[in-house]
């Protein structure tokens, strides 16, 4: 019981820590900073505008979630049920869980949003006092999505645990754990349309106010006179806060779920070792929190360091905390499908984890930060043009795989020496231990460059826009560490949900027919090969999908510009107000309609090749799509952090600086690289953890039905 | 006996047909059609600076290939005898059979691009006649490449097969088999330099001329004012015909040896069966000869449709006759690893792929052909830029994936079904059948592109030069259907060189230890697992490797052509003559030494994982490399492809034509797309089956000593 109670109360302060900083952003006025009526009037303005778009966003983005929790919902209650025995357990339970996921997802985003578009603002205008100050906002408005995202989650996992134990009191230990995977399923659900939605919405925006606006008008980035200004600045609470929030809160999420369904049967004589993957986020509030106290910043130069200083200091805590608590709640020695494996084991699982996140990270910076060479080789390219630096930006991403799937293969061969496949569920839930600081921080970026938007569009001035611009610039670097934590733990966990898919595919089977699964997984047989090529495909298929829906989306985007700054008379002088909320209507349409093939492609192909081809053809597709997409995922993202940071060096006066040729080819490069960087790329780690989940979920379905093609 | 004969007398016509044909074009005057003497001296000062930078080229590539040859010849008799059994028949035979395919495959690109350069300018200068007869001499030397280069191939097989067999009368036939993949180690050893590095040459010399001439000094293409012209008509010799060549002699060998290693112990009792994959070859030849008969071209509209006519003619014509030639050569039934297959079936697995070589060449043309909206697609978003065109380009790349990839995934299944493995290997051969006829159109295309430039260069006037352009138009959609065989048949014949390899090693390792390899090449098993990771990671490095080497090679060659236009008086006035030796010099070196690491990497891979980590995880690198790397290709070879076209649209006076800010936008996606669909893409076929030969040749050294890190 101690343990359930130990896991609550950090939960709960967890929640309490996010409510307290929410509370003290918000007890900041808007207007606070502001030196007259006017400018404050201003600020107040912009705020509503950007807060209310991205709201007007959140409500219709609600409704179609609605619909698709309630269709789904009762797809999970009818095909899971099995017929043929009596265990008639799991279809309902699991759709609870499913519904109980999508809501803590969405009600975690909505948070991160709230404090997102609270804390702009409000940064823009402390930047006039002090870079302290604006640093301390934006950091806790970030901090406010970390704590409540993990407070909820784990609130969440607790819940739905403890509910089954009580209202089912004979259930098998491993059947308990599948129908939480319903939550973890709820949770990537939600993060589809948070991810490739927010995506799209983001990234519609950014391109076509960056193609109108400074391509062809020729006027500065966040001018106000833009039309697609405010969308882009809602975008980026959309794509970047709520989308990754949804994203890492379904990692957490699915890679608990997996690790639980993995050691299901080991320690089902073991509460302690039952919830231990819950412990270990649980562990992560308290080193969090002592974490934010070393955090302090008084000049310009503090910024970048006092955010990497963070990570490098919760990884440290987490390290040392785990080791302690690992000891006592895992039983000293158990076994998982016969070998015998240690807590101590289980230790070094999870610190690999840890370890290989932080090398991620570090590689993901020397690839995208213009303090190092590739990025600045990516620049000298642009000296020929266009083409020359997308060339060289494109071949950047592909080398910059190597040295993370190194990382990840280290992370999963560590574990399986030490535990086995629940030693890789262990190593991502690892990877995710510094979660709150990384959500901190992934949270802080966009609040950060909003902020700058805000003071460009107020009219702040120079020197306030220059103190936004150093806090906007950590946040850049950092983000580009934060998405290679995202691929990364995405990788882990959709493989720890696989070998979790075949564990449970293989127990029922083994059940029904005598026969299990584990052994027939063969490379050689057809149905695996051929598998494996529709997975490789899909990734590929699928960023396609989004990448289109980008280009179509800004094509609209760039015509409603050009359409304002004819229509509207006075608009370019500054006299008119452009129609913004026209823009946001029309990235959200965009963000709605064109979510729905990519959305239908990941969650049919699981179901459909596992019904018409059974588990076999679909553990084939889960490992392509893992090792394809999870490849490609790397690539794109860090192809476009390249050519984002290539562009701000020469704006920073290298090469020429800006409005030279070649700044024209870098910026080329940049407006490429932003569905690959925002939206595609990002939209792999989707792809990758919800069709593992979905076949985890869906295995009684399979084994009961699946395969009928190739009976 | 008789079937040896067949084989023989066929392979004797291939090589009859090609030196007369190759007569019927040198027998042509190079001023032939010259309206006066000046005309002729140019036409035959161009041919000459053509064929000898070609040479040039193929000689100092020599000198590296024999190096090659010689120290990998003794790595192979070294590393595979085994020292454990007296079984040492393999290691020296094999180094043998190695070098013998080495030769044959460098002997059949020299006469390939003897034949083109011998072609292109007799071309050119027969367009002042007729259509037909420019029409008919590039064809005939596209089918000098064709028909030599296939009847070399049956000999050298044919040939290691007797030799083998009469030196050795006890040999095992399964042991002979894999000593005879020692020859498609060589086909494909030399595909690895001659694709890669002229991949290099033809590209870095392409971007090049491009970038200075047509972006910067504003004069077309093929002027003969660009120091960088003569390289780039070298290079698509090199490049296109060598290459492209080297490329498919692999494939043609590899599937055959990997059919034949596969089909060893099943036939080791009857010579026709045993031979069988290479009797397919065989009746290649009498089926392309007929085929070649029925083309006639009047006037310009029929050289499309004549081109196309033949691919389907020769489709057919093969389908009917390997009917009658599969039911008399393979025996009626048979079994291979137990389970029964018969004669009907290999005949299934054969037309399987060649109708799925058919519509992967129907799909990459309308992906890849600017009749079709795809494409047309990509040029309208030229219109807002280079930045959605080259977004455009990629997503069509990346769609373009699906269709090809479920072809593959049906000409798998169905040979699974009628023949298991070996029927894989008999669909790759399948999609081979026509491989005569692909050569002699991939042989066309560069040969007209070449007859345009020296017509360009000659100053053979607009008329000569339009005609010209319909040929390579024609020649330009054949190359992309082309490229798509080529991708096709080399994922095929990698799957069935996998499947040899692990057959190989399932015999060898139960000969052994007693326990075979085949059962436990498990997705689960962390070895297989990880491997997948690596190998899924490969094909990006090694595109990026490709790609950095063209970028960097292009830069060198803009600056020698900046430096040209400045250090020579009178060239762009067209009184001096550029110095063409020193940019051909420059690609050449390229070309060699940016061949290296990319090599480098996929042979050290396969042969150090299969050391270090043993079988498992050699087989999850395969297979990781087969399906992501099989996917890029696709990708890579029509995103160029499109953005090809898309260009080519536009300059035919669509959406503005030539001059306009969408011209020069959608330039700078053809010039993104030329490392793609020249370089990297088809560089990927090499990577696939390189790497699969390799394993299968290396079998018994990675059963000796491989897996030191795992015992």
């Amino acid at each position: 019981m101690f343990v359930i109670v130990l896991i609550a109360s950090f939960a709960a302060l967890s929640i309490i820590v996010a409510i307290f900083l929410a509370k003290r952003v918000t007890n900041i006025p808007i207007d606070g900073g502001a030196s007259n009526e006017e400018e404050g009037k201003r600020l107040k303005f912009i705020h509503k505008t950007i807060a209310d778009g991205a709201m007007s966003f959140l409500k219709q983005e609600y409704k179609v979630m609605a619909i698709f929790i309630i269709v789904f919902s009762v797809i999970i209650a009818v095909l899971i049920d099995d017929p043929h025995t009596e265990n008639l357990i799991e279809g309902i339970p699991t759709a609870v869980a499913f519904a109980f996921g999508c809501l803590i997802s969405i009600l975690a985003g909505f948070i991160g949003m709230k404090s997102a578009t609270a804390g702009n603002v409000r940064t823009a205008a402390a930047a006039k006092t002090s870079i302290s100050k604006a640093f301390n906002i934006a950091l806790d408005s970030g901090a406010v999505m970390g704590f409540a995202l993990v407070g909820l989650a784990i609130f969440g996992l607790l819940i739905v645990y403890l509910s089954l134990s009580n209202i089912y009191p004979d259930i098998n230990n491993h059947v308990l754990m599948e129908v939480m995977a319903g939550f973890g399923l709820g949770g990537s659900s939600i993060a589809l349309f948070a991810r490739v939605g927010g995506g799209i919405f983001t990234k519609a925006a950014d391109v076509g106010a960056d193609l109108v606006g400074k391509v062809e008008a020729g006027i500065p980035e966040d001018d106000p006179r833009n039309p697609a200004v405010i969308a882009d600045n809602v975008g980026d609470n959309v794509g970047d806060v709520a989308g990754m929030g949804a994203d890492l809160f379904g990692s957490c999420a699915e890679s608990t779920c997996a690790a639980m369904v993995i050691g299901a049967v080991a320690f089902a004589a073991s509460l302690s070792g039952s919830l231990y993957p819950i412990l270990i986020s649980a562990i992560g509030v308290p080193v969090s929190l002592v974490t934010m106290f070393f955090v302090k910043v008084k000049t310009e130069e503090d910024v970048a360091s006092a955010l990497k200083r963070m990570l490098i200091i919760s990884t440290v805590l987490m390290a040392i905390a785990m080791y302690f608590v690992t000891r006592w709640a895992v039983p000293e020695n158990f076994e998982i499908g016969g070998k015998p494996f240690t807590s101590l084991g289980v230790y070094w699982c999870l610190l690999s984890g840890l370890i290989a996140g932080l090398i991620i990270g570090v590689i993901t910076e020397f690839y995208t930060s213009h303090d190092f060479s590739p990025v600045r080789n990516v620049a000298r390219a642009s000296e020929t043009g266009a083409a020359t630096n997308i060339i060289a930006g494109l071949a950047l991403g592909y080398y910059s795989t190597a040295i993370p799937i190194i990382a990840i293969i280290i992370s999963i061969a560590i574990p399986f020496y030490f535990a086995g496949m629940y030693g890789v569920a262990i190593a991502a839930l690892g990877m995710l231990g510094t979660l709150i600081i990384s959500l901190t921080i992934d949270g802080y970026g966009p609040v950060s460059d909003n902020a700058g938007g805000i003071a460009e569009m107020t009219g702040l001035g120079e020197d306030i826009r220059n103190r936004t611009d150093v806090l906007d610039a950590a946040g850049n670097t950092t983000a580009a560490i934060g998405k290679g934590y995202a691929i990364g733990s995405a990788i882990l966990t959709s493989l720890a949900l696989f070998a979790a898919f075949l564990t449970r595919a293989d127990l029922l089977l083994i059940e029904k027919q005598g026969v299990g699964v584990l052994e027939n997984i063969n490379l050689l047989d057809p149905l695996v090969l051929t598998g494996l090529f529709v997975g490789a495909m899909l990734p590929f298929l699928f960023s396609a999908m989004t990448m289109e829906a980008v280009g179509k989306a800004a094509m609209e985007m760039i015509e409603e510009v050009r359409r304002q700054f004819k229509a509207i008379p006075g608009i370019m002088e500054g006299t008119a107000t452009p129609d913004y909320n026209q823009c946001i209507a029309i990235s959200t349409q965009a963000a709605l309609k064109k979510t729905i093939a990519p959305a239908a492609l990941i969650i049919l192909t699981p179901l459909g090749v596992g019904f018409l081809f059974g588990i076999q053809a679909l553990a084939g597709v889960l490992a392509g799509s893992l090792v394809c997409g999870g490849v490609l995922a790397i690539a794109s993202s860090n192809s476009g952090g390249a050519w984002d940071n290539a562009k701000k060096y020469i704006e920073k006066g290298n090469l020429g600086g800006k409005g030279t040729e070649t700044h024209k080819a870098a910026v080329v490069g940049d407006t490429v690289g932003d569905p690959f960087k925002d939206t595609s790329g990002p939209s792999l780690n989707i792809l990758l953890k919800l069709q593992a989940i979905l076949s985890l979920v869906f295995v009684p379905f399979f084994v009961n039905w699946g395969g009928i093609l190739v009976w």
